[in-house]
């Protein structure tokens, strides 16, 4: 029952493995009269898409998105939207060696043991190959609430960080380089840094901050629902994420009270943001700003030690297509889970007062 | 409609304000059969409740759960389970001069604006009184899976922070102190600054950090459900909450690969748990652990600039009965979230394969 | 999990058994803002309660409501508003002699099957005690919706008809008499023939038929929430009743297209209303009405055959306070599952375009 | 939101217009682990798909279901399973007509109305042509549930009615006649009816009984998710129906006690079974059955009077391709349905003791 399902009213259900005839997708919940921008959805996927660029894998996927229902003339018309893509380029043939084995930092042995059996082809429901079906609900989100600003971009990789504020950082650079970080030399920097682990046949991990502006006071839910604990569940359900924060963060956990605290200039905007835009789970206006942990991506072409379904251990050889590093493919499925967040809320508000 | 349940067969739901007459929830999907021990649900309570000591905020609260029902003789039948704490000691009056006031990274203008309408008693729902709801199920929750073993912790008040991994403490020493901190030198160090700064009429934020031992092999489901993404978003929907990692969480976007990767033993146990007791949002047998920023508490005791609801300034004066740090009080609240998570997904569990 | 909640945004989830310390609810999504006028939810209370009269039970229960959160100065908050009704007369000795046996067309055998234990006493969860908790939710939706009216009243009692149609009918007389049937004649016979039964130690099923007037168009959704699928679902879920229908009905089926369909006027309105104001799933502005049957009470002040525990042959004697018909009775639950309904799809239909 | 998923557990999400590309759903919760018989998925939508018969509509459709995840080497997996159908024979044009028009009793007028925007071709979503879907899903959830035995039947067809108890019939010549009714007689007699409405250009209703057998105590959940309301709301969903009655039904109402109540064997099984297989909402072992009345199908062969979108009076001229009666081709889906709801309670009731 649980897992395929992500928001309240505005609702995506996905289904599809890597290697199986396609992926796919339902979002519910589109109010009816919204003109879709087909082309910005595609947009949307081809950030996403593998074989990019030199830092991404070379693996390649036409990711085309085909709209099955819930748009007439372009137009949405308040029915379930269907969606699916094509897996065109599944090498089946490259996993046959992985069918009794369980790669170390994997989901293999853990769906194994949870469902008894196990699509091992391209890691299956568990590859981060999903996450096409988010951009695509994503990108109809955003289209739902042009207003709002969402800018994801790549904020370390290892231990190259951009060393400036996300104030003095210009958005539409984000796009003019692989790594998709907005500073250009930060962004040479981490370049390299892929370039080099990638030559180890090695893999590394990196950040990605996510702002979000022009929010409308009201949105999120009090106790469990709250804005930040939305987004904090949206963004650790993507594949290869450790730790989210928002606001002040892991920082704000040092601080005294007199340092933290936002103070209201007299329309209501604040001095200093570390509440993140946020307060008691509501946005309050101010720009929401938060970032996100990916650990190295698992697979690497060295060799490693493992072991197969009986407990025998295995020599595990790197093969296959894989990224070095996963945040710059991941910018457009973060920014396409904020939407999500943003727009169901945004719904859900809709009701909050007579 | 959103935002006052949490969970999926194991539901709780909850109502209240911290100065209406009562607080209390209802508990659904707990199975029938299961012997309660009432004085287990009221220790966690009072771990939580205030007043407990020099470093927690004196206003004082009797706290005592009445259960209504889905309780027979002492077992439970299967029915909802419905609860109730009464506000005893709402002192509503020393509330009055905030009644059309904002504080400073409060929720008061953000629920205004939401709303048209506030409780503006104590935070209304916005009041972390109503965690104690949350301590009430998750007490019924530790009941459920004896077997699991939670454990949470102050590791950090401000920069002071434990300097030792997990693996060294011992978690029957945490409640032997005021903060909550199983070693005994760094709590000493953590209390005193906690009475620093409440001597300056001001607040500091710390973390926590769980552990959750013994786990069965496959809780959690995949996609949307990662049960580490519905640990986060459990732990960022307690009030204050500003970041949430697991396993090895920010510092796991420095990493490589090669680093990373948990090798597996021949009995399907890993040599290290960089993951975190978690691969593919499913258990896999290993400790789960993962770590919580709180930031300072927002009431000061001291003159702060702020707004009315005209956008007038005014000065808000330190008043009333608040916490110089969080934390301590917040310990059995990140237990029992955990356990609500755990148990939910060890139900779901239940239907996983024929 | 399930089956204690009902509703998609406006919605109720309750606790309680017949004779616990209390039963209630939480009621959640309703907008900030309603002003509540708590005679009209407690004159609502007073309708379903027994001991109004000769013709029901003449067990006695004060069924006063407190509402505990989400209504501040009189006006709902946006918060959860959860609510308690006391159980002040619950002689919970009157049913020790039933803890081992299980009553002919009761919930007692199923129940003790599906979860092992069994509240006895009362009928536990399985009494219509719980309908009181949809009463004081549906008298909170019933004023969120004013411009809605809704009229259920006693269409039939044994083989008693009102031999009119709905339209001849003044509705303000409803409350003029003990049965609740707006016709002066028809209700006169009908408590004859409840009298009737009463005499004999027996019990009589009946008829509710309900009127829905002055709806908006569009409340509804396609596929599974039909308006009239969700108005079913509602009215099958209150104690002892074996059917639904709207519209034409039964009746329909043994009609011809050329005969069942609803010819337009200009204004949109139709000639007929053969389809009960539902067209799609969807309402039309049409009047909406339905028929509900209830079987007669299971509890006969008559000896019966039964089974014990473990299957041994025992005589039930009639003992207790039970209605000898439910239907006068059921009356303001059938109109408060109704407003529950329509306020829901009133609220959802809110996000249904741009 | 709303609309288009049904189940708790066993839950089926759905897209799909009569006339876009395709139509499809998605499965979650179906356990890993069960073997798919493909061949009976497909012959139960043999039985639903148009053009089977003289008595049918001529449309054709291949409706052949492609599975696109979620089952692996023949069996299930636990992830979601997509399926799709595609729409090879949507003669558009046909609809162009009734792009301005409302058909009476259809949901043309509500569908604009609630949504500012119509697809026009074939009815859009509103459709019978998403049952098919329903189908699908049915047919898996039976597969899940093989010992529970599900048999539908036509049991009238305008007044004439099988006048034979359920128990005299045999389920296995429901599938020898082209009406689906077990009972040959009443089955030509059914069929002649069916040939001279549709000679007529007429249309005509009908009603279909389902017998569920061999079903587990304990299934259904109390209060609102009582097993007939939510086989009830389940049924009601189904385009055309108008009423749906379980065990005594409306005849019920019209009962004594003493003559309703099913009096135990020393089993546990009842000498009588006016309950229907369900007390108090949940199964009791004996067999569930019921009745639901379709409506007369809207669409006929004959000029009728109508109005286009400005209010402005029209003739509707017969065209098309459509069902002079709906029940024979709805066996299926009412099957379907009702698995989905057996399944789904099955898997739930796992939780419901230790």
């Amino acid at each position: 029952m649980a897992g395929n399902s992500f928001g309240i009213h505005f609702k995506l259900t996905t289904f599809g493995e890597s290697h199986g005839k396609a992926i796919g997708g339902i979002i519910e919940g589109c109010p009816a009269g919204l003109q879709i921008n087909f082309e910005a959805v595609q947009e949307e996927l081809n950030r996403r898409k593998p074989g990019q660029s030199a830092i991404t894998t070379q693996r390649k996927e036409a990711d085309e998105v085909q709209f099955l229902s819930g748009i007439f003339n372009g137009i949405t018309t308040g029915a379930s939207i269907g969606f699916s893509i094509k897996n065109t380029n599944a090498k089946s043939k490259d996993y046959t060696h992985l069918k009794n084995v369980y790669r170390p930092s994997h989901a293999d042995f853990t769906y194994q043991k949870k469902y008894g059996i196990r699509d091992y082809k391209g890691g299956g429901r568990a590859s981060a190959r999903e996450t096409a079906c988010r951009v695509v609900a994503g990108a109809i989100a955003k289209q739902l609430i042009p207003q709002i600003r969402i800018n994801a971009f790549v904020s370390s990789v290892g231990d190259v960080f951009i060393d400036k504020p996300y104030q003095a950082l210009d958005f539409s650079k984000t796009e003019t380089n692989e790594v998709r970080c907005p500073d250009e030399a930060s962004a040479n920097r981490m370049i390299r840094k892929i370039k080099e682990v990638k030559k180890e046949g090695n893999t590394i991990g990196g950040t990605i901050t996510c702002v979000i502006q022009n929010v409308p006071v009201g949105l999120g839910e009090p106790v469990f629902d709250k804005l930040h604990a939305q987004l904090g569940k949206a963004m650790l359900s993507i594949n290869a994420v450790k730790g989210f924060e928002y606001g002040s963060g892991f920082c704000g956990a040092k601080m005294k009270g007199s340092e933290h605290n936002d103070i209201f200039n007299e329309d209501g905007s604040t001095q200093t943001n570390l509440s993140g835009g946020i307060q008691g789970g509501i946005s309050n206006g101010m720009d929401i700003y938060f970032r996100i942990a990916f650990k190295p991506v698992a697979t690497l072409m060295q060799d490693q030690k493992s072991i197969d379904q009986t407990g025998k251990n295995v020599i595990l050889q790197g093969k296959g297509r894989h990224d070095p590093c996963v945040v710059p493919r991941a910018v457009p499925i973060v920014e396409a889970m904020a939407a999500l967040v943003l727009a169901d809320f945004w719904l859900v508000n809709k009701c909050s007062k007579l």
